[in-house]
């Protein structure tokens, strides 16, 4: 059975309370509540997990690779421009990763432009709100079935 | 009833002829297909263009602008990298656009990281093939409907 | 008699459309009727002439050095950042440029701080708004003129 | 009744007798009095100052400021491209500036392609040589006056 | 009752043992108890906190947006300069935050220059010894008190 | 007896006046006055002083070491971001210097987060409005006095 | 029977023409004549094109590609610095390229001293005027016949 | 007696599991046991610790300088390029530290080529494969001993 | 008869009192003294200023060069790395200036490395402490002469 | 009767025998063997000369001016990017040197993308393989009997 | 038999005489017989050879290679920084280097921080004085013989 | 009795020959002959050394300080700008060194415009043609004599 790892990074434990012009209302309880729903749909486990620690967050990238998951959906929030500690933990695991960005970075701060994890996951969804969750299920589901079109 | 643009620039009508190992087999053609079928299924008209002039996308999105459609669904291709007229052309109109690229640009060249049109779409499909189309269209979607989750 | 090209580029066709707080409500077929009469007050002949694509602005001054224009009145827009084949297309003719920006682009996002344009026409007026025009055209029948003060 | 400022910073007392291939031979005393004639062809007062001292410019902006008039022309010479102080002096005051420059600044040195003033001045007209300051008088007029075309 | 929190950060555990000639001779313990009791005589409660994970700040400081208190006197220490995390925890709370620097941060090596937390803290007191901790105090009281001077 | 001099450089005469939304509504005469009765209270003499004269804030500052004062309150202004002048007259006394700005230069444009001044002051009180002031003679007098907490 | 194409772009139209001094007298014309007759003594087929527009240049070399052409000696004008469509649209194909430049570009401005193209062109012929021309028709001869020496 | 600490950072608890081709097949456990042993040859006690946690490293460093052991053998993995607040706990000790890459960090990518923390160690060995934390030790104890050959 | 102009910048009327260790014990008041006496011998008259005031030292360059005098002797000081006012004086001017710098500037801080004068300038005479004034004297006189050797 | 200096830097004596990958099979001494008699054929005289010394390769440069050699052809090998003395060698010689590279130096590492030697050289022949010598013989004969087609 | 080169560049014949402070008391000559020693210990034979000259460096490295030693511990000294000549020289050999620092470079001037030749060399022994050469003879001998532990 | 060495490096033996609007019409040989007799007015020894090799000009330094010369009057010619092996050369001696440069190297190309000697040299004299080279002896004179003024 299909297994997914849905990471979330520093600070979306604040989703919904924070900055909500630029983050939105809703909260990161009823994101992964939803993704659970929408998973099962499908057939996936999706397991949840929130850390605003850089080591924790290796860690369980670690522990998917040792516990042999599907793939991880991961917001890697702040740590995405400044840690190559998780880019070195991506890459040194064969499960695929999935960044996902609720805002757009790129109409942001220059220092959000670039991120560590983007050259070491399969792709990115950025900028597209709490539904960018949903996609990067689909489009997780669609890469682990080896699809094209 | 809605109606959305999907706009393809420089060098992707050779999807599928072109280095494969980059961008998959499959062809613009058949992009096009897939995607007006699944348009149609969610009671969408879809147009589909292509071009290798700069001053065509502009006049594109200009006339869609002018017709008052209600999205773009834009793989900016190369011009992604180099072109300010795309950018104020997209700054310019009301209508909503989503950037799309097949590869992942940030796992290239470092020419290819930086994007002129990021700023000014709502978000960013990266590196998740011929997929990110549908994808896309998806969020697309759901962005003009509204919802948040 | 003098013959003058008013020529504009990019997205200046949606002028009095596009982003009225940044660019003003005067529609772009206001401004090439005023220029005419008031070169015509002067004796002079204007032609006008926009496009978004690269190519054709680079024909169309290559075609003012071949007819023997007097002088072009030139608002690039977002070629002014890009385009290093227009610079070689003017720097390439005897007929003097006059640069024009309605925005002030110095206050605005740093690439557009920097104008291939600018080394090789004769000098620039910018932020003025669509007043610009008229300014120009006066600095040119001037310049042709060759008075000092 | 309409007064305006006729400012000029560093070295441009010796205009017509500095480097006359970059500057031409016009002395600031026969621009000021052409432009005082000018002025008052249209019911304005123009007042002239010159200045090699950064404070003294900080100054006389100032003193424009705390005496109500409705806008300066002014030629920051070398200032344009180092003085912080004297962009925060225009910054702090309500009366309109418009930036002159009389040689092509943009195809010289590079240290003079970027100008501290440029984003808190209405416009500038840049390489035009001595009739710089007649457009700019024409400018300030039309600004004043808040016609569009 | 006003609440303040006392948030150091990496190696600040080591003040009085590290690098004398920079940070001096007194201890964090010293710090705290000093800051306590001037804050007892303002009426004011106040909590010390330190840590050497960057994890754990975040967490400090979203508990303490949670239970509402009045303002964080912080001292990030090394996090200054590379923790768009501990920048992004700030920006997402309503709490207002004063940026404390032991040693004059700009008088030392180049990397130490720039802190992700200035720009969304409302001010910084640098390199003033650790007597910058008892100012951070008073402006904090004054900050609250709304008073201008 | 201890002797203290307040220095403010260019446009800081306008205080009050200009931006209101970035420094507030104090004017200098009233913070001028207020540090004045301060000092007093301190046992301590203030002289004021305000210039927007570079090589006059040169000349304050050497007097103030001719005449051997026992510090000097700086609030640089503008001059803070271009001046090596004023660094170096700092750089040539013995007299101590705390550097003062009202609003957080570290939140506003880039160019004014680099401080020639700050290296050779013993600290930096930023972004803390007028009230910074007062926070800057506090720590000035503990400097003296030479307490650690 | 070895086809070849010879493609040139914006204003490579002018030569003979645009400044002499750079370019020498010889016309474009003259030269395709003389490179179709040198092609003919070798048995080889060369078909000429000019165009000012990237997106007419991309289109043909999509169209060498898809006849199969053996073979593209290409003189990228300005475009060789700026687009990255062309260097797209050459990495997307087969045939092998020879990128030309009359003039010195590495002893003229800055700007003109990277391209686009070099990286995936097979090799450059610059500065040596227009016998490049004839320079790079030898070599791609050469190239094709597969001998090293 | 002598005691060493060997310290290794953020994934290298995944050795002989990560990218076996760029950092071999031997697994911490075993690099840690041959250590322990080559160190007890040499009648040294050595204590081996191994997280992904930026603040426990901290944490184990500062343990080390008050518990006096005599030397750190840091392997800091990634966070060799973004630590400060490591940079900064080596910097507030007397222990000597002596920084291990299993791979040529030089031949890789850019952000790989600057650590922080070869300024506050004595010396680096780089590149040199599992090997390298074997050199590590018989330098350390050279060190100790001050013995110049 | 020759006359030539010895022009001190910013803080250097405090030689001998500022930072002796760079500087030296020498005052500035001597070496116009010894200056002057050394011109004598050689039938010249040498007219000395100082002044820590931008604007001062502009206008005694326009004024040497309205009273013709024969060369400058110019230690700019911090102006050197600041003001292209100064630049733009000395370009503006016949006469020859020659740049002096008494302590090694590239062998101190990085902002001290450029100077703006030294591209106007015939030439510099640097790090060869007061004496270096000595030198400049003696080239000066060589220069006017035009002897080779 | 003609004579070139067929000039070969450092690491070429080793062509055939290092990284055929990248410069293939072909010995230097067949190169310059070759080369000889295609000069035999035109009736010119070609001397060849190797050295890894950047001084020896000085000389040779000096020599053949003194010598009045009529033309250079010169790999300066890795000295491209690295020596101004042979920069300043060329160009201080009337004899004109056409600079040849073997492999393709636009398409491998950033740092071989520059050559000191571009600029002062006429002319460059890239990435043509061994073949590339030919080329250049007959460039540099034409470009001795200056003929333009 | 094993044999190795201790090759070692410019100014490192002044080891012992040279700024003792940086780089210790040894003498070159007294770390060439420590090796030659210890290798004659472990059964290989060293050559030892030190130059000033790149040339002969790069010489040095060719005829090792020709020669078919087995390794050579290399000190760059200076040119590590500078010298391209030297990277290609050793990546145009098999031969195995490994590259040696006495001091910590990374802990001295920026310009030292990069070296030329650690990409392509197999590790570097940097800091550990001239012990480093002990440690690489270890390194060498183990790389030779292969193991992993 | 004091000794000196007069030390040109690479190109500076074509002094008369080389590039004459730029080095004058002087030779080498007849700067050292008048150089020679001059210094023996001053009762002191002038040795003559040039080289176009690096490594020889490296050797030559150090043999002054074997040999215990007084001072060294140096044109490093393009050395200055590339090689760090000089300055570590100049940086392990005690003899002072005088830099000199005959043409004004700060109003020339940017590459000119950093010397790696500077920062080791006590001083520099430049731009002041070859009457440079009496100035430095002059100089170091004066500098081994230990006066002031």
């Amino acid at each position: 059975m299909t297994r997914l790892l849905l990471l979330n990074g520093p600070n979306l434990n604040r989703l919904g309370l924070r900055e909500p012009r630029v983050y939105g209302h809703t909260t990161l309880e009823q994101i992964e509540e939803k993704l659970t729903q929408l998973a099962k749909e499908h057939g996936v486990t999706l397991l949840s997990k929130q850390s605003n620690h850089e080591g924790v967050l290796i860690d369980a990238i670690h522990e998917a690779a040792a516990q042999k998951w599907d793939g991880i959906l991961f917001n890697p929030g702040a740590y995405s421009h400044t840690s190559i500690g998780l880019r070195d933990a991506i890459a040194s695991i064969e499960v695929p990763v999935i960044e996902i960005h609720i805002s757009n970075i790129h109409a942001r701060e220059s220092f959000r432009h670039h991120s560590h994890i983007s050259a070491v996951s399969i792709g990115q969804i950025v900028g597209l709100g709490v539904y960018g969750y949903e996609l990067a299920l689909s489009a997780m589901i669609n890469h682990i079935k080896g699809e094209q079109l």
